[in-house]
């Protein structure tokens, strides 16, 4: 599959859970309206939705019907907004702009936005249980993915993950073992989340041990891939394009490139690709386009 | 029932459930160290395990055994404490201290205190999923639970709760209703977990539809009584005993005794206990625990 078809297929994808999100998510007029505005405000906020399309095509390719994971998927787009909405905040990376739209706290205020995110992480784990209202999702199935997700968004993962890299960029590791600390951060901080959405979507549909098993590496892989192709872009991208300040550099923090360099960071990301792309061939044809998405990510930067 | 014996029964659970919540969080060792210092400090800072003990009551007199319920009392303390944790924010109530100690971002910094609220709010979802695991309760239980508690916890419950708080705080209901927007808040802010609570425990018990109905009457009438009592405390308490600032009148909010004056919040205090024992009758004598603690309720501030 080549980068045209890849994008069609992303952006297909990205109308459809759009919709289900529009539905899902509490009108603007619903009472505390105030809330729901800054909800919506960041959910709609022009994401690529790719946690939800992990979710969904890891769902098609174990057999099952990628609708039917339409409300899990929401759930981790939803809960990946919230992280978005924390990790802006003053206290945390303070950044003002977010897609070159002002950040939630900036538009909200900061009480109402650290409330927002709140809100967003508990509508996630509602979403993931009424999934189990799905005509032939059990409930087990369900309660599962709660589990898997919540493990991996928790302190022993995502947030985790960040914790570290807050601390991190205090100077708390200075003078650590700089590649351990950044290996841990990036693992936990986009890589959990990523192999949970592969996962959920995997225990939706019913997959095997093995096939779990399989995502689960691809989602290691390019969870990392994409972690170190952010931190490459942030160093070589056109910013304004991006839409955010280049500040992970501006806080001192830890970076691929910072601790590997610029080209041993490419080359980092080149084999994580490539390995991602090794664990799908369980699936053959079936997961081209998780295929084609782990070159695309290597491949914005150039 | 008298109060010795229902101080005694709080006590004895409180008991338990501090040693399944010291052995269901992850241990301060743990990396990262630093956010499981955090989510502990907090969780151990002397609560009176008021939402558990409410869980483990409602399973017992539906029929269930309440240590089967005892994964989703732990996350239901769990859950409460990250609400302290981000309602103690300088964004949000700005609190230094809470049962006599400093506030979680006062002595961890306040983006470590976000983040360790977000991570226990995490982990009281998994540990909801986790109850699944207890011979006895079904998946479909459990599921129904985390609908429940998200449900209760989020947007249209606590955290909405929370929200026109803040909004109020700031003026923005100024010359509104404030009766109705009072009402509204302590619905939600107060009221909407601890109903919660024990539709949870009523749920993993397999209690009737009926019971179930009972139990959130109960809840919503001590959830009422427990907040205007608060409020009265918070005037007429001796500060030091409490361990907190009057900070709810420092700012300005809405409270029962500035919107009904000290004697007709005591009556509304009383006529809502009076309508949680009420809806017990249904229980007979097995309610005879949660009919006390209606009754303790209003008669702490005596």
């Amino acid at each position: 599959m080549n980068q045209t078809d890849l994008l069609n297929v992303l952006r297909r994808w990205g109308v459809r859970v759009d919709r289900a999100l529009n539905k899902v998510l509490p009108r603007e007029r619903t009472p505390p309206a105030v809330i729901h505005k800054a909800m919506r405000y960041s959910v709609f906020a022009g994401g690529k939705r790719l946690r939800p399309f992990l979710c969904l095509t890891a769902a098609e390719i174990c057999g099952g019907r990628p609708e039917s994971a339409m409300p899990t998927a929401c759930a981790l787009e939803v809960l990946h907004t919230y992280s978005l909405v924390h990790d802006d905040l003053p206290a945390m990376d303070d950044d003002d702009l977010r897609r070159g739209r002002p950040t939630n706290h900036k538009v909200f205020g900061e009480g109402m936005a650290i409330l927002a995110g709140d809100a967003l992480l508990t509508h996630a784990f509602r979403l993931m249980a009424e999934n189990a209202r799905v005509p032939g999702v059990s409930a087990a199935r369900a309660v599962e993915v709660v589990r898997v997700v919540a493990e991996a968004a928790g302190s022993l993962g995502m947030v985790g993950g960040q914790a570290v890299d807050l601390a991190s960029a205090d100077g708390a590791t200075r003078g650590g073992p700089r590649a351990r600390v950044l290996d841990f951060i990036h693992r936990r901080k986009t890589g959990a989340l990523i192999k949970a959405s592969l996962d959920a979507g995997a225990v939706l549909a019913g997959g095997t041990s093995k096939q779990r098993r399989a995502l689960a590496t691809y989602g290691e892989q390019i969870g990392l891939a994409f972690q170190i192709a952010d931190d490459v872009l942030d160093i070589v991208g056109n910013k304004k394009l991006l839409g955010k300040r280049g500040s992970d550099r501006d806080n001192g923090k830890l970076t691929f490139p910072a601790v590997y360099g610029l080209e041993e960071s490419r080359r980092r990301a080149a084999r994580a690709v490539a390995r991602a792309k090794d664990a799908l061939s369980l699936f053959g044809k079936k997961a081209e386009t998780l295929s084609a998405l782990a070159d695309y990510i290597i491949e914005r930067d150039r």
